[in-house]
């Protein structure tokens, strides 16, 4: 499991100082290093701690000094957190999924298994279900009929692959998420309360006669691009006729709710509890904050960022940073905040104007 | 595979036009609709596509001349959102679930399976639960201790229905949703912290003495009515003493939370990510947005629509459009926010004014 | 299953009166008590539906008259609430899983199970794991390669348990809950979008060149102190290097998202659907409301109440509860929160000044 400090800085395109031979197993924060690990030491102020603990060797960044730290070797790394991509995957074994297929597994004759992927115990692969090569998939997933699972494909524990659902190569998907569950699509027979309600921006509040609610089924799956990565116990619906759509690269964090016909670009980054209402479209790199939600039916440009917990409930244009509840460009919602931190006392300034200019005292 | 003109548009109780002896297999968009695609071309919009794709049949809305729309047959939907309905449902194949009882299920032998049910692989079922007559149940599911499944219901894989959970007929549970955990019921020995928050709004803030949680027990169970459906990872836990409630023909979407002790009244829709606190009542036909959530022990009365991320601290009367954070009648909430776009702008002229009147500079 | 009331009494550590002998077998709110039951009436309003339902039993608070109420026995509890912590506890038999280990399960021979632990059907327990003596494992769950589960744990159907996480003794997990995924944390190999808008809050709009996400792996685990327990698919991913830690007695609702690298501490009481973006540090005894969420990197001291759906965008102080979007003090937020509701009638006022000063109206 040992690595050399060489090994590693030529794996991140780095720069070895020092003891270049030296060995390391694993990773550190400075003053809990131990004298076999690499301590991530990327900014000066990282100095004290280095001597707390007891490393040999560290990662540092440009014009620290490695031997006034007391290290016998380093690895300068120009953007550190950079640099942690390319270290944490050198020291990362990954999942212990044992080659071939688990005994216990259940999968139906027809499916069809790729080359050298490994299949956990208890795992069920339905009717004509393809699974690429080397893909991995830990214990108790299910992959229902004629889904598709790319080569070099990572799924843990307990994920739920649904009917005819495409997963792109390299994909990662962690335990719990749910790709393929029909959309949230009812329609009553008559016009409903909230269609009114939206028709109206909320002026008929008339009660309407009792209805109930016919699902609109979900004909279409899910096609999710390479290089995808997938949270826990997020959920991507299928879509009414056509796909529900995630693109190359894009990185998704747990419990994201992406409803059906939802079209997400490529390179996107969307973190923990978001959602996506029906049949969002979001353009490529779109970048959203923890928390935050799109209403249903809208565009989101290319390369826009949202916000933590922001509420969008229209459409953005390309580049824009949204805030807020609802969403408007973030210099907007800034200079809006600042006034309402402000209305408190120039509450009371307008009762001195009121007085002074009219000799009585506000009434409302 | 094949539908003829005739039957579907007869499913639908709509009017069929032209060679309603022509057969499809799917459903298509216009512009991707292949000569064996019925297209949904249910506004004029459409038109233009329709030439695009090779559709010989569509879907059209009253008022359309599917002739000049070069078409060889036309069904005519009166209510374009509501046929959706009945295509869809008509052309859906649904989950493949074998006949019978997988030979790697795990069931009790106290437990009872009803005539022409479906139990997928590794599904577990414990002593003395019931699963109604032509219930499917996918693969991976647990349904404990003396839960019942109602007749004609679907869950799908992966979901945990808790003991003695009762689970009306025709109801479809999504892939990983959770029936029957415990309630979060937590209280401390003396007053805790939050408690003395909530007595004083927020004026004590004293520090309290450390204090530990002693869980009160769930010993109520869940109980669904007939006809609701619930979305993927969505949660729903038992009640302390009674049982937590969902009514018949309410809808729930995808990572929806319901506390214990809620009881959701009937033809209700939930969407996704929305949060009951415990103790919540819901009347009939209530609509909340997604992200939305109501506070704890509160009543919401029928036919009330919570707008996406609204925030209820407080009980709604029957009929109410509520919307923000904290939730009010939506036309308040428009008409403060529409203040507040002003408010930057107003600070201007109150500065001006103060100037004016009092010849001084505003100070704060 | 029949406790006395004086069994029951003791239990409590409350005082018993009348038919102590008296034996009952459930729980039950008032008007629905059968003779068997007892009946819930801590609150003199209970006295008409006592008299509705046939208890011959109930819990009563100080001051009540049992006698005049009807019952043969009572209970008084000087606290309610608390009194149901340890009425609920002696009367719920717990979930059924069977003693020892059920046929279906795949153990691998490296595990470790202690003495008189019950796993359920179905479960799989990765290399080198470990369970503590008496901990009862339900159906379904996966525990992967050098995991460690406390003594006297109970892990509810369906959890992940990841590779290297620690589970503390007498700790509950309900369903379908992640312990263990990989944190989100991915980074550009040059200076991203959302990075430029955070470093110049918002300012700089300029579209990037495109660039794609690289993981940083996560090494770290997850640490789960003793007498925590955790909701329904909620998520808690492993640290980067160090571990995302749960201190002792934390208690954790339904669908909650704890972020890689967080720490939080003891006695901590965090409701349904909370956030914790990575980092976060949590003090000890800190309560969330529902559906609130704390941005990356934030420090929340000891005592703190975040308030339901409160956004936390900066450092909290021990003992401060805080409110809103985003998060400040409670009473500044509802100050300026009462302003904002007077602002519409102000905002006239205002074009009243102006006009009487100016002599001309408004015009922005």
């Amino acid at each position: 499991m040992g690595h050399s400090i060489k090994e590693i800085a030529a794996a991140l395109g780095a720069e070895a100082l020092g003891a270049a031979d030296l060995e390391v197993s694993g990773l550190a924060e400075p003053g809990r290093a131990g004298p076999g690990d690499l301590a991530l030491a990327m900014s000066p102020k990282y100095a004290d701690a280095l001597t707390e603990g007891s490393a040999r060797a560290a990662v540092i960044s440009e014009g620290m000094d490695w031997q006034a730290l007391g290290l016998e070797a380093a690895i300068i790394a120009p953007r550190p957190r950079f640099a942690m991509a390319g270290l944490t995957s050198a020291l990362d074994s990954g999942p212990a999924i044992a080659a071939g297929i688990h005994p216990s597994a259940v999968i139906d004759p027809s499916a069809e298994i790729g080359p050298d992927a490994a299949i956990g115990p208890l795992v069920v692969i339905g009717p004509g279900a393809k699974v690429g090569s080397k893909a991995r998939i830990a214990a108790q997933v299910t992959i229902a009929e004629e889904a598709v699972i790319g080569a070099d494909a990572l799924i843990h524990s307990g994920v739920r692959i649904g009917a005819r659902v495409r997963i792109g190569d390299r994909v990662v998907i962690q335990p719990g998420a749910v790709i393929g569950g029909d959309g949230f699509s009812f329609v009553t027979e008559e016009v409903s309360t909230v269609e009114a309600a939206r028709a109206t921006l909320g002026k008929a509040e008339a009660p309407q006669a009792p209805q109930s609610w016919h699902r609109i089924h979900s004909l279409g799956a899910v096609e999710i691009g390479d290089d995808v990565e997938i949270g826990a116990n997020t959920t991507i619906d299928r879509g009414t006729v056509a796909n529900t759509v995630i693109g190359d690269g894009t990185k998704i964090d747990n419990q994201v709710h992406i409803g059906h016909n939802c079209r997400v670009g490529e390179d996107c980054l969307l973190c923990g509890q978001i959602g996506l209402a029906g049949s969002v479209v979001l353009g490529d790199r779109v970048v959203m904050g923890g928390q935050s939600g799109v209403s249903d039916n809208l565009t989101i440009g290319d390369d826009v960022v949202i916000t933590g917990a922001a509420v969008v409930l229209s459409n953005v244009a390309a580049g824009r940073i949204v805030m807020g509840y609802p969403a408007v460009k973030m210099d907007t919602n800034v200079e809006m905040y600042k006034a309402l931190r402000r209305l408190p006392r120039v509450m009371k300034t307008i009762d001195q104007l009121q007085k002074a200019v009219f000799k009585r005292p506000q009434n409302d």
